[in-house]
């Protein structure tokens, strides 16, 4: 009788969408698989093991990532910046990343300890304007880019996690931590920030967000993202945050002086030219 | 032998997505009706000929709202304005409404004239990105709110031009035109020139629209629109757009330096705030 094939043990820190949706895919697999997980949120873990969905509710985050094949971190990114740091000691041999949405805090804070070789930071396109568990379905990465910084990580750990992250069905690109996070700062955040400011503004001049038009709730869409899952990433980003969003203020300024002085030339211009530029997608 | 009934002759001047959308719709229903439209770009009104969603393509504006019983002008602001001016008299006892999204600029060119009466200014929520008589489909304004200004007409015009929006499906609404375009100002206008504004930042970021998420590419969907659309728009309310986008540029001063300041108590506040606002959608 032949010795049957170890379960890959997986422990999961953190289970809200990004979280969940990760244990959902993976469950879903053919691999056979031991899931562990810790939240801060027992509600999330015990549904999780309620719906087969994990197979250990793990006592404490140290816990969860100990003696493991795989550890992924799906906490937000001060939290995971704090663990990771806390944690290098424990992961022994196991493969590591994390979800968070800025990647050099993190990376930063691997370096120079024992794990930076078992570590790869991910950061996965993907997410939903819900929370918590029950919001990440199983195909949540199905086709998402995910951006991956292997930084001093061993061969085995890259091609361990990005096999993971085809696995769920996403597109793992390999990118520089610092690079992402400024693109980060153009993609994502300073959108998101703008979203907020027009929704002020709106708000200021007395409009009810169901006063608007598919234009204007396309617009505003972002503002309505939880506080919570920001605070953070603004944090980490602030100054770059800043800069960015004071360029957009010196184009908005531009507009404003382009239409007092009746130069619709340059504005009939602008508007060709980012017609161009968004007809690219 | 009873007399037929004679059919209702309707004459529309312009025939791209609006006119287009309003011709197909009013072709769809159970009334006799004679419809002639122009059109500055033949190739409308010709395949709108073909499709037999017209019955005559008028030679001329002039033309095409004499000796009619409905006049429907969907043509660009600037033109309705000039068009209007110059065809009061040739109205007649037919009932006159048009389509352009600013309303005061329309009202004031027909205010004193001999047509006053028989014109009362529409404007329908509704159109597409796209443009001419293709993209105007039959069920374009069904739901759609249309925002009606009955100004100095009597109460015959109102009435009639109240059921044609409700046989296309659309739901009219009174309002003042001053109080209406000083809304269009913060619900259209300002989320437009910000897209444009924030295409322009990331495009001379280096950022191409391909990077985007699901985020990003929702604000910046408005800068695909079409200029020639917009200059019309811009030009007649160019002062309280400059007013508006200097708001929206004070605020992202204000969240640049809480961001610098480290005031993430502001910041959260403010997404809070905005949180709830756009909840209400």
């Amino acid at each position: 009788m032949s010795e049957p094939l170890r379960s890959q043990r997986i422990g999961i820190v953190g289970l809200g969408v990004l979280g969940g949706a990760l244990a959902r895919s993976l469950r879903a697999s053919e691999a056979s698989r031991l899931i562990s997980a810790y939240s801060t949120d027992p509600a999330d873990t015990d549904q999780a093991l309620r719906e087969g969905v994990i197979d250990v509710v793990a006592p404490s985050s140290e816990e969860c990532v100990s003696a493991q094949d795989v550890v992924i971190y799906a906490t937000p990114l001060d939290a995971t910046v704090e663990l990771v740091r806390a944690h290098t000691g424990l992961w022994g041999d196991a493969v590591v990343t994390d979800v968070a949405s800025l990647k050099a805090p993190v990376m930063e804070a691997v370096r120079h300890t024992s794990g930076a070789s078992r570590f790869m930071g991910s950061h996965p396109i993907a997410g939903s304007e819900g929370s918590g568990f029950g919001q990440g379905s199983a195909d949540l990465f199905v086709g998402a880019p995910v951006w991956i910084t292997p930084g001093g990580c061993a061969s085995d750990v890259q091609a361990s996690i990005t096999a993971l992250w085809k696995e769920v069905g996403a597109r793992p690109q390999i990118t520089d931590a610092g690079e992402h996070d400024a693109r980060m700062v153009w993609i994502s955040h300073t959108p998101q920030l703008l979203a907020n400011a027009l929704a002020r503004t709106l708000q200021r001049a007395g409009i009810s967000a169901r006063d608007l038009g598919a234009g204007g709730r396309d617009m505003t869409r972002l503002a309505a993202s939880a506080p919570e899952m920001w605070n953070s990433l603004l944090t980490a980003a602030a100054a770059d945050d800043a800069a960015a969003l004071r360029k957009v203020a010196i184009e908005l300024e531009g507009i404003a002086s382009s239409l007092e002085a009746g130069d619709f030339t340059m504005l009939t211009q602008l508007m060709r030219e980012t017609q161009a530029w968004r007809g690219e997608v």
